[in-house]
């Protein structure tokens, strides 16, 4: 009999995985929206002028299983080899349960930055161990919820410290000990802001000099020095003290904050975060308790929820470049929470006790290893170190570098003569024995008699981690249970739609995260050899080349690792290319009003002036007013940054002309690519005249958020710009680096890289066109109810919308707040508050979620207009009402009940599910007290019982 | 300086990670108990006369790094090539969100056998899935929720059939097309119960001569054949008519059902469970509706809650072995419920539609391997076939094979002269082509004209997965919630302790699971090359050299794929051994009235007579009984089966003298390993006495429960015993197999011998010390509140303790039920009812629970016996009160509360967390209701909305 197939691929990743509507439930929601089909919507959406001319091709689309297959190849091109390179990046053991429960687990992975804290407890108390760790290690007050990397962070110290000190000097120091990039990245930064960079011999600072200076503990050689003096002289001259210390170290040296340090960072990257060939791993910072509120990043910090019990949230979210705008002098908005929680779990793990085992462990090795080769007749160099020496061989350096390579291990090439060592958790004593053989010596790493290589004076004194939360039992059963604990106070992706205009949260689908624990891509030195890596160069490569297919750029930097960090290598890149020009005065950047906040923090930090552009009613930029400050400065125009489709969530059809205008008069065009998941596939901010972009892989292409970062904001640039990408030392290039690793946080990048290989050009367009008509049916659903901000010309909104709540704070006192927390007893993760517009909320479903999903949306948001109808009627109370009293916690049914609604009202609400009901662990948390009571660190016992009571 | 090191293993797995309490807890602990130290404890615990001479020792442990560093050096001795082998192993794709979601995820992985259904709602769903797809895909009315593997449900359909066909006919037939190790199992099990095998050619069965066949369906060679004729003919004659059929073929080919079988059973491997060198998977079995209460295995129905809100359950648990004892014909305990759950989930992510193509994908490919094949002169065979042909190449069949190896494919020998090859959703077109290289072909894998090998007759004309569970949106974010939602339902080892006495549900650590992923342990076919498998051989070696020096026995089995299994290849054992001696005629069996119900049970299957031996007031084998009826029995006495230490949870003293009387009397003894975790380290069974044991690797050895299953029964014998363990086909060996695959359930075995490399000697025995701490802890603490029955000479108990609540029944009414869901409330899953005594709770902790938590556990248990105290004073109501109410959920606190206690009485007992408390998503189910109104398929929607108002 002839054959008939089905009709229905199974692996079709594209169609069934990733895009959340299935074909029936599209046409029904097509009915809603009231359009044709799903081109015509998408053709009533999108200006026909800026769409692109030709389909997104990238052949056939794999299945999950070849591309894990193909994934497979690629990664056993790189070459696993033991690193005792250091400079920064170390072997680490990820203790499994770890790994399980927190990297590979959707419930700590999908999960968005805490803004929300009343459905953020658990990661919230996650990332204050872990600034309790960091300000106990480091003996400082204060310390931030992590910052991007090491280098990235010794660079925002820099700027703190020129905030916060009274010296009138124009310098920073910069010890010459200090990790290669961490210099390099200090002076990219310093530049653009005419800070002159000092690098020497902290021996021979003048202190009188410079506002600040920063010394590298152990030094990147090796050295452990007591910066004390230096420090003090720098005080005497009204300057600040950074250091930037190794935290494993600091269980058994002396601390940052015992030498009068006022701020230390680091990277936590050994505390089990694998290299991963440069990142993600969370740096830290900590400082005086008095530099608090100059402090970059974000703060957890406890507080008390509306009946007084204890509730963790972010702290001072005043000071962030959303609200400071151009007066920002960070753009840090991204952190790396993921990774900060997973270093916080390792010290929770080993306790005090076992991190200073693990670090005498490493000392005791590298003391053995340095008398192999002292007792050989090699010298070794510094004699005081904890982790890494380095022996001069003269001539025989690449020989041998070389001769350990056979052996399976990667030294540090130091000088021309030199050759430096640095042993970890990892190392097994292999490899010390290997290390002795590529220097001709035949040993074995047998006990030698235990020695310190520290002086007496440079041991600790102090104690640390002293909290019960790491006195814990350590029993894997218990670790296990407090992981899984903390997952379950939180909303994340795993449980429900988190419709965050402008953040993007889609499927981060297992296939794609799969990858990253490979040890092929998780074990690689960010500086090991190239012929080492050449399974990231494919990946890279092919990534790169895609996403210029995508945007139509035509190259891209992979360095910035966070979107804010992107805008900023950005405009450095068109700042290079303005000075390339002779036009290097060219300094005025126009940002419209309705751009995201990082925006003119980005263009502040390159040094510019930003002219703020009005927008129009409809939430347009106002053409003229663009017109005429374009030619207003015209003569020191260095460009313009937009972001399209717009803030507001409309494809503004003038965005060519906007361009236009800018390059008529010598600006280049920088188009922020938050809003690039509307665009994939149906335009491209290179042909609409973009000259840059910085695109979020961890919005539009698959990274999960992990709870806030890590992140990718790699930069997309038309050719004339190509030359001015950020450089780095490691890899060459005429500009200076802005984070620690060449390509950012490369180990992340395979699951960007999976997600293209597995939708194709037309998955990656099916998936736009749903993101689109998924907020359009949310648009059109709520019609009538609320009011949708910001429309095209069509009716319709791009790929989020804005729903205007400003009405009903005016009529009944009803706030945006109060609707997003009662979303909460609906079962939802609140949208975007009142940004781009104060008292509204921005809502984007994307792509992945399914018409179900919507409509639970939907009803609940529906519900919550009937329960404002009925204030505005007078039925119920203005003030005691389930939307001022919400979030409802289990604890509010137990108790007495004396509200004028009833328990059935207050937590189950529509869209609530019953049996699978989530129930925030606190009731609306007190963000006012938590600012005037400031603590960050975990409270002590005693006060959990209280507030237990 | 001096070094002066911390006295602190940070990465010792045996003393910080997998034993629960911390040093300093276990000298608390001890205090309480009244012991000096744990020596002490121990001494009073475990007989002198029985303890091991001299310590276990294994080496050094292993850390967790270096244990996955070693196991990657292990795996990387199995080659994974290409097995197109078939013979009911099958390459498949296991979505990846199903391998994160469910077999990598605790609360999946951890949860116990599903008896406490309140607590067990989401399997129980996800169980009830799977016997809907079974029911459907076969065409019969009842499913049950898996058995252990193909081979093993034939042999039980074949003891299904004799209980319910009304033939007088003793012989059974056997399609000799069926799967080799099908019909070797069958002959197996059919031989001691006296059951006469006859394997023919279908066409030529004698209906009168059988009380039941069974048909291959596809056949092991290809052939797709319709047996309605045979299955008629088999009716006319009161026969059974049984089809062991892929549930794949079912998609395309006519159901079971519609050929009039009575009895489906058959595999659910390539249902997205990788093949694992042979297992787990789940098999099936499914039968018509008036057969169901002869149907072997746990059937999951539908009942009522005590709000009369739908509950799933466990239905007809009557039927089970440890109710029926000897009277039961069946010894099936453990199901696959891991890999049922993985494999219904499968089918939810598929659909109807998807698993159609899927099927229709893998004929295609076969039908153009077979094109490719004839074209180029080749006769293939059969010409109606699925997924399978064979190619008879002459004297080059050798040839063909080695060619196909050398190209990276594994083929079927079949006879002498012919290859078999079969196709699965897996294969690649690289392979196909691989195929025809190996054949002298070159072409590439293009398109033919389709078309089907099967007769028109042969094609499936009727629905199935009509249900929606099957049509639910497809998009992972719908389906990564549906799992998570399923999962939040359970409570598992993830969240509390599990004291389950004679179960022991210890830690299942990451690290021990973790290789069970790799592609090295997953994707092997369990009838590949030998020398594709040196890894698992290396596995299984030491494993076995190594469960010999813990048990004293010489020489292992890891064929038994369960417990119960165990136990009958046990008996089977002696059987071969007695037979061997000439003396057959021994079959009677002495079992200790307190034995577990497997024992009685499994005896039966071989054919032996059980004599029930007392127990005396202590609970002890009361021995005066014993000598007597060895005595009585002296002539035909094939041996003992006892449990040590003693289901009553005591270290008998007399177990020697037991030992010696069956010895003295020519019988074997067979020493039930279930206590195993009590002794390890400590005694060895096969020094006391014992000639065999099985081993619990799902209990002492760290294999998870998996929510019933997989579970690992290997037997360790006496060296005379050596010869008569179970053969197989595959591997040879004189007696007939047990299990469809030589060594059971192979993939799982990382996870023992990762336990065993990590604990090290001196750790394994400190883990049974520690339980025995525990359980004694648990005694001295519950002392007072409650009677603890059954302790040793000295007042100790073993691992586990058996509290007494029937005192509460008699006084107040208040049953061991009532006492059980209470604790539900207190967040904990029950402890072991009524067995091995009625009315009583064996509570087992085991090594991997802290204080902290067996200080919950005891404040509930305390906290409980003060409600009860309550009602025996008559300050509360006999009937209306917390623990006749138990379990309550969330609901209840919604409603109207007209209850003579609190809501927070009631939800938040002592040992309920509080922010973190979990809920039963039902009341109380009524078991009765559900077994009067069965049904085990999933109710149709509508009756789902009616639940729910």
């Amino acid at each position: 009999m002839p054959f008939k197939p089905t009709e229905y691929l199974p692996y079709d990743f594209a169609n069934r995985r990733h895009i959340g509507p299935s074909p029936e439930e599209m046409d029904e929601m097509l009915k809603v929206v009231g359009a044709d089909s799903l081109n015509a919507l998408i053709d009533e959406t999108v200006p026909k002028a800026i769409r692109q001319d030709k389909p997104l091709d990238f052949g056939k689309p794999k299945s999950e299983r070849e591309l894990l297959h193909s994934m497979r190849e690629t990664s056993s091109k790189n070459k696993v080899l033991v690193s005792l390179i250091g400079q920064g990046y170390h072997g680490t053991v990820t203790p499994p349960a770890i790994q399980r429960n927190i990297l590979e687990n959707p419930a700590w992975y999908t999960s968005y930055t805490p803004y929300q804290p009343e459905i953020s407890q658990g990661r919230l108390e996650a990332l204050l161990n872990f600034q309790t760790m960091v300000s106990d290690l480091t003996g400082l007050e204060i310390a931030n919820a992590s910052l991007l990397d090491e280098a990235t962070a010794c660079a925002e110290a820099m700027t703190m410290a020129q905030r916060v000190s009274k010296s009138k000097a124009k310098a920073f120091f910069v010890d010459r000990d200090c990790h290669p990039q961490n210099i390099a990245v200090i002076k990219t930064r310093a530049e653009p802001l005419g800070i002159e960079v000092i690098v020497g011999n902290p021996d021979k600072m003048d202190a009188s000099q410079v506002f600040g200076a920063i010394f590298q503990y152990p030094g990147t050689y090796g050295h452990v020095r007591d910066f004390s003096e230096q420090i003090a002289a720098l005080h005497e001259q009204n300057g600040i003290g950074v250091v930037s210390a190794d935290p494993l170290s600091l269980t058994l040296l002396k601390e940052p904050g015992a030498m009068g340090a006022d701020i230390a960072v680091g990277s936590t990257q050994r505390f089990g975060v694998p290299m991963g060939y440069g990142g993600p791993h969370a740096a830290y910072m900590a400082c005086r308790e008095s530099m608090k509120r100059a402090m970059p990043g974000r703060i957890v910090g406890v507080s008390v929820d509306s009946h007084g019990n204890r509730a963790y949230r972010l702290a001072l979210q005043t000071r962030e470049q959303h609200i400071r705008r151009e007066k920002a002098t960070s753009n840090v908005c991204t952190a790396q929470a993921l990774l900060a929680v997973m270093a916080s779990m390792y010290a929770v793990f080993h306790g005090p006790k076992g991190l200073k085992a693990i670090a005498q462990r490493i000392h005791r090795k590298t003391v053995r290893l340095a008398r192999g080769l002292e007792e050989n007749g090699f010298k070794v160099d510094p004699k005081s170190f904890f982790d890494t020496i380095t022996v001069d061989v003269g001539p025989l350096q690449a020989a041998v570098m070389k001769s350990a390579v056979d052996e399976g291990i990667n030294l540090r090439r130091v000088g021309e003569t030199r050759v430096g060592i640095t042993i970890d958790e990892a190392t097994r004593p292999e490899s010390v024995e290997g290390v002795w053989r590529a220097f001709g010596i035949e040993r074995k790493d047998d006990d030698f008699d235990p020695e310190y290589r520290v002086p007496e004076a440079m041991l600790r004194k102090s104690e640390y981690l002293t909290h019960p939360i790491f006195h814990m039992n350590r029993a894997e059963t218990e670790m296990m249970r407090y992981m899984r604990r903390l997952a379950d106070r939180d909303l994340a992706l795993d449980r429900a739609m988190i419709p965050l205009g402008s953040c993007t949260m889609k499927l981060n689908s297992a296939a794609e995260m799969m990858p990253i624990s490979w040890r092929e891509f998780a074990d690689l030195h960010p500086y090991c050899p190239d012929n080492q890596a050449l399974g990231y160069k494919e990946l890279i490569d092919d990534l790169n080349a895609k996403l210029c297919e995508i945007t139509g750029y035509d190259a891209i930097s992979m360095q910035p690792n966070s979107g804010a960090q992107g805008e900023y290598a950005g405009l450095l890149t068109i700042a290079a290319y303005h000075r390339s020009n002779g036009e290097g005065h060219r300094n005025v950047c126009l940002i419209p009003m309705s751009a995201h906040g990082t925006n003119p923090a980005s263009a502040q930090m390159v040094g510019w002036k930003v002219v703020v552009v009005k927008s129009g009613a409809t939430g347009d930029i106002d053409i003229e007013d663009f017109r005429a400050k374009a030619e207003q400065h015209s003569e020191n125009l260095a460009g313009c940054m937009i972001t399209y489709p717009s803030t507001h969530g409309v494809f503004e059809e003038n965005v060519r002309d906007v361009c236009q205008i800018v390059h008529d008069h010598g600006g280049q065009v920088y188009i922020d690519g938050a809003n690039l998941n509307a665009m994939v596939g149906l335009a491209r901010p290179g042909d609409v005249g973009g000259d840059v972009s910085h695109l979020n892989l961890h919005k539009t292409f698959c990274i999960p958020h992990g709870g806030g970062g890590p992140g990718m904001g790699p930069i997309g640039v038309k050719a004339h710009l190509a030359e001015h990408l950020p450089g780095h030392p490691a890899t060459g290039g005429a500009e200076g680096p802005v984070s620690a690793a060449p390509f950012g946080s490369p180990s992340i990048l395979p699951i960007s890289w999976a997600y293209i290989q597995m939708m194709g050009g037309a998955g990656l367009t099916q998936a736009t066109r749903v993101a689109i008509l998924n907020a359009n049916y949310i648009a059109k659903r709520l019609e009538g109810a609320y009011d949708v901000l910001y429309k095209g010309s069509q009716g319709r909104v791009a790929h989020e919308c804005i729903i205007d709540t400003r009405p009903f704070a005016d009529r009944v006192h009803v706030t945006v707040d109060d609707i997003a927390k009662r979303l909460i007893d609906n079962g939802f993760h609140a949208p975007t508050m009142s940004w781009p517009v104060a008292g509204t909320l921005m809502v984007e479903p994307t792509e992945s979620e399914t018409k179900a999903e919507l409509d639970r949306f939907c009803d609940a948001m529906l519900a919550i207009r009937d329960e404002i109808r009925d204030i505005e009627d007078g039925k119920i109370d203005g003030e005691n009402n389930p939307l001022k009293n919400a979030p409802h916690t289990m604890e509010d049914l137990v108790k007495e009940w004396d509200r004028p609604y009833s328990r059935e009202q207050a937590c189950f609400p529509p869209g609530a599910f019953r049996v699978d009901k989530y129930w925030p662990p606190v009731n609306r948390v007190d963000n006012v007290y938590g600012d005037r009571h400031l603590v960050c660190t975990c409270p002590p016992m005693e006060e959990y019982a209280e507030a237990a009571e």
